[in-house]
């Protein structure tokens, strides 16, 4: 299968032999993680893969996690999550169905979404895998997102948020499974937006104190 | 790690040699996909695990993907999530606090629940753990529910269920992400039972002839 194109090349300025060697690196690595899933990957497939040395790998970009984080986190900046909800807010109505368009459009990109979900599919059943998972959301989607100023958002909205997202970009895209993965992109936003709608805004079925203590 | 007890042994009746064999090959078969991961794990390693012929393995149960079948089949049963939406759906109200409380206390149960996560887990990125576990899916929950004759139940509303209830079990238990892996299984009954209630009874947004097209 023909690697997707180097998007990210552009903004690296004129490419000396380090900045190809260092995108074929990151080529491959997708092409492997995806193939294999998360733990069966190994630096050496990768390393081989490109062309190079294990070591140059380990160079330029640490261990196996290391390496997987870069690439997630290009893929969730190439995807827009955090933009695209942001800006979704902005909209004050209908939120939810704008978000959902927003990032199913992104993700049935063929440039931008056939990378994310390929590292998506590749997160597997170990508990490295999960930590790998958490810190990419972690650094990519929380952090970013509770720190915008002008629209606050607590934690567990945004937990909340993550499992009908998470949920339905995995049946749809993953397992693809019944009428929600034949559906537009329309209709799947008029049906889950409002789900979103009220995890975001609306009101949370928990005593006041305690939904303060999960705002941190 | 102790295997769990086998559960289903008193369904057997009397056991005899075979038996005593084809419960130490489930016991082994739940530890191995459990542990390495559905695609990972071999018959070999199953059969070695049990103490017995790779052989014995194939004539008991065929197949790897036919064996994680039985294995599924039998941890939805214990779980019951099939057996507690009908059960909900009798309430006529809170239905889906009174699912996903239902739903989660079985989880949790340490007989019941390892079991049921540790295949959910080693569902990994292949194209063929996709196809068994739609497979499992399929046989064990749409079929069932979509012949229940008292509350007729289309095969979107389940589907849409079913993407939140699988982002909830995976961000809760598996991820064990932010707040929801915190909270008290009431707490998130009751800040998710009114989404899986939108998905089951609510006003879907969506066309009526497209609606009926997606009853079946």
């Amino acid at each position: 299968m023909a690697s997707p194109p180097s998007h990210h090349a552009t903004r690296r300025g004129p490419r000396g032999d380090s900045a190809a060697v260092k995108d074929s690196i990151l080529d491959a690595a997708r092409t492997v993680f995806s193939e294999s899933g998360y733990q069966a990957a190994t630096v050496k497939a990768i390393a081989t893969r490109a062309g190079v040395d294990t070591k140059l790998v380990h160079y330029y970009y640490g261990t196996k996690a290391e390496l997987f984080g870069v690439l997630a986190k290009e893929a969730l900046q190439t995807i827009g999550l955090f933009e695209q909800l942001h800006a979704a807010l902005g909209h004050k109505e209908k939120v939810g169905e704008s978000y959902i368009r927003s990032a199913l459009t992104a993700i049935e990109s063929p440039e931008t979404g056939t990378i994310f979900l390929g590292l998506l599919r590749s997160i597997g059943p170990h508990e490295e895998s999960r930590r790998v998972f958490l810190d990419m959301l972690e650094k990519n989607m929380l952090t970013p997102l509770s720190a915008v100023q002008d629209a606050p958002l607590d934690f567990l909205r945004l937990n909340l948020v993550g499992t009908q997202l998470h949920g339905l970009i995995v049946s749809r895209y993953i397992i693809k499974f019944g009428p929600l993965a034949t559906l537009s992109i329309d209709e799947v936003a008029r049906l889950v937006g409002p789900t979103i709608d009220a995890y975001l805004t609306g009101d949370l079925n928990l005593p006041v104190e305690k939904e303060g203590q999960l705002l941190k």
